[in-house]
């Protein structure tokens, strides 16, 4: 390696050599990131950004962290890694902690590498509990990319999985692009409601297992569900004898403005799912919180789901040092509180200002601007006009979060008032400047 | 946590706390891990161990390897994770080592968390180039554990990815347990390619995207391809046109004896996944090594995959430390030279001492012993003796590694002579005593 390390090397050793996701690779200019601290990252030449992403809406806890970065080493100089079937302190600490933050009767925690394999578990665990293969999920929804491994699995492990069938999916509650002609809250909830129980009585409820849902769709455009929708959601699953499955992957830990999303909505569900947050993305980690119920059905059965790097003393080690620094520092009572007093009201006050803002939404450090070229007919914007926009605000030293029609607001949970104020006069300009 | 930490403290939390993959939960009394250097580990209450599974076949340098845990120290100091996206120095001097590594013309890498995703890319990769559904594997084979999360995610990136159908399952060449009757392993690779062809085209060539196998298939046993079954393979893969992928995830990097397992078979793939042993565990990553035709086609063709940890800084320095550590230290080379001078040798000589033992077979330092009931009808050892044997074996301060009817021999690629000596007469001390 040349030294210093320039930004042009290490472009020209990531498009030599590295595939990326999501892409068609000949287009490709990636942002060059060296390093950072907090909400801020730099490259290699100087220059830095304000990271209002928390990348992949993972670093809730900012980039670096003193106490995760220490707790990493020391577990690195002591144990960096174990099969997942012995027994490791962090492993239980990490468990522990994580079960302190989910609701009364939740029990034990089932570690994964990251989101789509802990969505992949709680299905394989409501599938086994119920005896039931179908699984209800929402049209806009991510749950991870994962699709095939254990069908193309030749050996018996393969045979208690074949479940890739009987994914049925239905339409959640959103106002702004209804899909029930509803016009206020409560109605597109009411309705929202009628529909999914149509859904399982067409599909039969003696079927399905579960119902999946992520407490606030988060890539699909932030869609914070209305009052009483959840309720609505678990109070069918009652009726039928079904499962309910919050993914927490990326609402959780914080970016709601509360340890976990659910706490928002006032609702229990049997599984959990998480990933991002838990530890910052420091360490790929992800999981399944389990409740009683189901933890005592495994206790005779067995659990026919396991990956190598389940539990994995590196990740744990950043875990607990990340939930421990979320308490100590109040980190999530800064989300909450920049959230409702800063963010939330700066990006509404944008939209009051930008005819091309359809709709400021959100909760805790989870806003969605969403742009349209026409705000009575809520045309998206043009994807050349969202590549402008993107590209203005990376001039302007904003990492921008954008999908879609849509820009993103998810900076890390620690963020300061004044780097939101920073971070909405950007906006503002760039916005201003279409 | 109490100071200094016991084993009941870490059992009981685990216990409470941490849901078991492979397992019936009421069951388990999890081995207790506290730290480890080189081949052994040991617990809180001063009990030392012999890992002779490499954890879960991963971690081939050994525990603790200074330079790794230096290397892992560094990068969560300057920079523990960043978003996939971007472009990162250690993502691009990671796969820059692994391409050097590969056959020639392999020209990138998609990093992924581990095995199962990275065979879930594999697949997605060699559907997308050839427009086919179709994947055939083996029987005896394992790729992974997840099925399902992008076909229950509801939004536009499950539409390319709707393929957990078109598994076809065939068999592979293992003459101990022969499909095919054949009797020796010139007879079980013919009639294992004629079988294999037969099936190709049952299913039709023209809907096949791929052949998916392991190069040297592991937990199902170590079945060591007879010579020129690989090579017969890819020639039906070039006569029906269809991509080869081969999975190194257990078998990669030093575990055979050489740098990738296909090395000892003179076979080049179109895709070869990994994981495991490219940084020995030390921080979950996996990935797809890419020929250059199909980066080619991936230039201009959007490619729908992705997932938040990819590159994972955390686990590429871990990859450039383990591989520059690799060849620094000659750990390849010592794999192949205690493997075929002292443990090869080693189990072929308790083979012929156990009449318990129906087989030994491996290569490099993977390596398996088939335990039978009567050498003559070859009845698998019942899983009472089985656990047995384990429990002696951990007794006599060995960590084994037991699949079914077999005990799977795996030291880390840095054994030593001695190490495998002391192995060697522990194996024989409790196959004595059955």
């Amino acid at each position: 390696m040349p030294q210093p390390i320039s930004n042009a090397y290490v472009r020209d050793l990531d498009r030599r050599y590295v595939f990326h996701s999501w892409s068609t690779q000949g287009n490709l200019d990636p942002l060059v990131i060296a390093g950072g601290q907090g909400c801020r990252l730099w490259d290699h030449d100087g220059r830095e950004y304000l990271d209002f992403s928390s990348q992949l809406v993972f670093t809730n806890l900012g980039h670096q962290h003193p106490k995760v970065v220490a707790a990493i080493q020391a577990q690195a100089a002591s144990l960096a890694t174990v099969a997942p079937a012995t027994a490791n302190l962090m492993r239980g600490e990490a468990a522990k902690r994580i079960i302190a933050r989910a609701p009364d009767g939740f029990a034990k925690v089932f570690f994964t590498n990251a989101g789509a394999d802990a969505n992949e578990n709680a299905m394989r665990m409501a599938r086994l509990f119920t005896g039931r293969p179908k699984i209800l999920s929402a049209y806009r929804s991510y749950h991870g990319n994962t699709g095939a491994a254990i069908v193309a699995t030749g050996e018996g492990r393969r045979l208690s999985n074949e479940y890739a069938t009987g994914h049925v999916h239905f339409f959640g509650p959103y106002l702004y692009r209804s899909e029930f002609h509803a016009g206020s809250e409560q109605e597109e909830c009411e309705r929202a409601l009628r529909h999914l129980r149509r859904v399982i009585e067409s599909e039969g409820p003696s079927s399905i297992a579960a119902i999946l849902l992520e407490t606030v769709p988060g890539s699909v455009g932030i869609l914070v569900p209305p009052a009483g929708y959840l309720q609505g959601v678990r109070a069918l699953a009652d009726e039928f004898g079904l499962l309910l499955i919050l993914d927490e992957v990326m609402a959780g830990f914080g970016r709601c403005g509360s340890w976990l999303a659910l706490e928002r909505f006032d609702v229990v569900p049997d599984l959990i799912t998480f990933a991002k947050g838990v530890n910052s993305g420091y360490v790929p980690a992800g999981g399944v919180m389990i409740s009683a119920r189901l933890c005592d059905f495994f206790e005779t059965r067995y659990f026919p789901g396991g990956l190598t790097y389940s539990g994995h003393p590196l990740a744990m080690a950043a875990i607990v040092a990340t939930l421990d620094a979320m308490h100590e520092e109040g980190v999530v009572e800064n989300a909450r509180q920049v959230g409702e007093e800063v963010l939330g009201p700066g990006l509404k006050a944008l939209a009051d200002r930008h005819a091309v803002i359809g709709e400021a939404r959100g909760i805790g450090l989870f806003w969605a601007l969403e742009l349209v070229e026409d705000r009575q007919r809520r045309t998206p914007l043009p994807a050349a006009q969202m590549a402008r926009i993107k590209a203005r605000l990376l001039e302007r030293g904003l990492i921008p979060f954008i999908v879609d029609n849509r820009i993103h607001v998810l900076p890390p949970c620690i963020v300061s008032a004044e780097e939101v104020r920073q971070a909405l006069a950007i906006y503002d300009d760039v916005l201003g400047s279409l």
